[in-house]
């Protein structure tokens, strides 16, 4: 007998129909002998409902009370899936975010969890109960409701596996597991069986859409078994995320991802002077924007060049900061572009075949693709380019490096 | 300056703009120097929706899991109001009811308050906020969410201004007060500008609907001024709930209610034992159906004859425990209708006054009403009649009493 987190999107309980499917299929699992912790996120649209009766009393709603107001959407699903499973003849007690503890920082909207007293669950799990927790909610150390912030009820569900010592952590989403690139852009994409934790991190981060990334970093630091599977095929094995092992298929690159949702700033002619980087970014992170890529040239000068980009949302917000930060420092000019797209490639072979960036730049110029910025890890490469490019990039580099074929055996 | 409990109901707070107006209120009252808490109740429909869910799911919802689901609307509220006044410059916070501890046994939809710690509020008064809690709902000893029942913001009000001391608790409804009896019966009623706690909580437990029953308990035994106003209307008094004063209007009686819910059990040929009462209604009582009226006849025989009243959505659950009951018992025959109605005169004014009761029934049979059961108390006289006697029974003692004119001074 093992131990699963479940967690079901927005979209597989976005009917009282629906909320009873989930409820067979829990009910499956527990027929094979397991025990289950369901994690759920609010019906589809009734988070968009909420948001708009906030935003028709302030426009710009944010903070502890939206906090409040958003988290009735999961404790809604909680409780309907705890009696359609309890109709069915399976016993199961609904808990919100803050009745099993799940204790976050105080950013609202953004709250990071913290800790997780798994104590509660494990009683009722014990007593033979399905446990079905309220995603995407916490509460800080002062009893405020918090939330993770979109897509955080993934997080939850790893936290919860991770606190239960759970042998698997299974996303259940729209889509039937990981593919190389988006099917929507590659139609041969092809659904990988199995990727690395630090491979799905750099997919994730980079806009793959699958998982948030702070459950898939969760899942890594705790190493808890990752499953992505689709709520609405039964039957399929997903694709699972795990540590790497030597008899991992060995692909030089496993995926492509990007990202639509780019702005770029440059703040040109920097005083190229120690803590300048930090007397910028520092602004834009105090303000809670989050950046992405940095880099910095040296100019011709003792002036420096330094480019980042940040979430498209938050790009007028993050034009104005540093606006305000290069006049203080006498920066000659802040230009931004919010129109770029960055495409990756990820693969933990990459690590150990030289040659890979090389191929990868070739075959965008030979598209006649222009690369304006490029940022490097150990298991990734990113480049930037102007948004018309992002469809013809991706192709490209996709039939490159041969994805729609399943890899050959570790070479 | 004096601190002000005011609770608004779930048509006062039915909409975005009708919340946006409660917010106005609000801050009016904290122009006038006041502390306000505000207790509010789910937008009207929302609870109906939630149960609507609910009900898709299993037909017989209760327990645990329905309050999980149904506390959320007061939670969306609690959050919309205070967004409004913060919005208008006020600062609020909002509060579930856990948040606040409000305490209640674990009865799930019918959970009763036992204590409020009201330290968390104080704090944020001190801190110059106005403080939006969430009516209807608590908390158990084990973290359970739990629900007061319907009408339970009320009390909610009432048990907030007893922890904090409040000068007084405001109930905004869509009534402007508390009437001699029911308008839509008897056009001429009158509204009433005082009345008792006791009075109040014989016209409430008659059906009065204004306020829910357990409030006006609560504001009686900790002396809670309690007021009645119109939340559509400015500038009007309401009516004021208060300890019966010496100066008070001395009228014998204050008013008539009528409970138009109420269905009639009869058990026949009772053996007339010691414990017999308690086997019937001890059955009923462990079903959680509350007993109202209580009449018992000795039989020509060693038999007797126990008749008594309940809700008439009890009705053919009651029906069916008195049925068993009654053989075990061996008693003659059970008898029922749920086409009955219950109407009372109400007043301090008659513990002091004779024939009151001969009064009451001589207007009765002139209007050749029969009357099927009665039953007093010191400040009220209840009969039991046809339902097709309600309006003509209401509107005969309405005038009887006179009760279309204020009292004189005291007599």
């Amino acid at each position: 007998m093992s131990l699963i987190v479940q967690k079901y999107g927005g979209t597989s309980v976005g009917s009282v129909e629906r909320i009873q499917h989930v409820a067979d299929r829990v009910i499956g699992y527990r027929r094979q002998g397991h025990d289950v912790v369901v994690v759920v996120s609010a019906m589809s649209g009734e988070t968009d409902r909420l948001l708009g009766l906030a935003r028709e009393i302030r426009p710009d709603a944010d903070g502890r009370e939206l906090d409040v107001l958003l988290s009735t959407g999961e404790q809604v699903t909680i409780a309907l899936l705890a009696m359609a499973l309890e109709s069915k003849g399976c016993p199961a007690r609904s808990f919100t975010g803050a009745q099993v503890h799940i204790r976050t920082d105080s950013a609202h909207n953004k709250a990071r969890i913290q800790e997780i007293d798994g104590a509660r669950v494990r009683r009722d799990l014990a007593d033979g109960r399905v446990v079905v927790v309220a995603g995407f909610q916490g509460v800080d150390e002062m009893g405020n409701i918090t939330t993770l912030g979109r897509g955080g009820s993934d997080t939850t569900a790893v936290a919860l596996a991770a606190a239960l010592n759970a042998d698997e952590c299974q996303i259940f989403t729209d889509v039937d597991g990981v593919y190389t690139t988006d099917p929507r852009v590659v139609p041969n994409a092809r659904r990988l069986e199995r990727i690395t934790f630090e491979e799905m991190l750099e997919m994730a981060s980079l806009g793959s859409k699958v998982l948030q990334i702070r459950a898939v970093e969760f899942a890594g630091k705790y190493n808890v078994p990752l499953r992505v599977l689709s709520s609405f095929e039964e039957g399929g094995e997903g694709t699972l995320i795990t540590l790497e092992e030597g008899d991992m298929e060995q692909a030089l690159i496993s995926g492509i991802a990007f990202n639509q949702n780019e702005a770029q700033l440059t703040v040109e002619g920097v005083p190229d002077q120690p803590g300048v980087a930090h007397r910028i970014l520092g602004a834009v992170a105090d303000a809670n924007i989050e950046v992405d890529m940095i880099v910095q040239n040296v100019g011709a000068d003792a002036t420096t060049d330094f480019t980042f980009t940040v979430h498209r949302n938050d790009f007028d917000k993050a034009m104005r900061i540093v606006g305000e930060r290069a006049r203080e420092l006498g920066a000659r000019e802040v230009k931004g572009d919010p129109r770029i797209v960055k495409i990756s490639i990820v693969g933990v072979g990459m690590r150990s075949h030289a040659g890979i960036a090389s191929r990868m730049f070739s075959a965008l110029a030979a598209e006649g693709i222009n690369i304006r910025m490029i940022s490097t890890s150990e298991i990734k490469i990113s480049v930037v380019v102007d948004e018309k490019y992002l469809e013809l990039g991706v192709r490209a580099l996709h039939d490159a490096f041969g994805l729609e074929h399943a890899p050959q055996e570790a070479s």
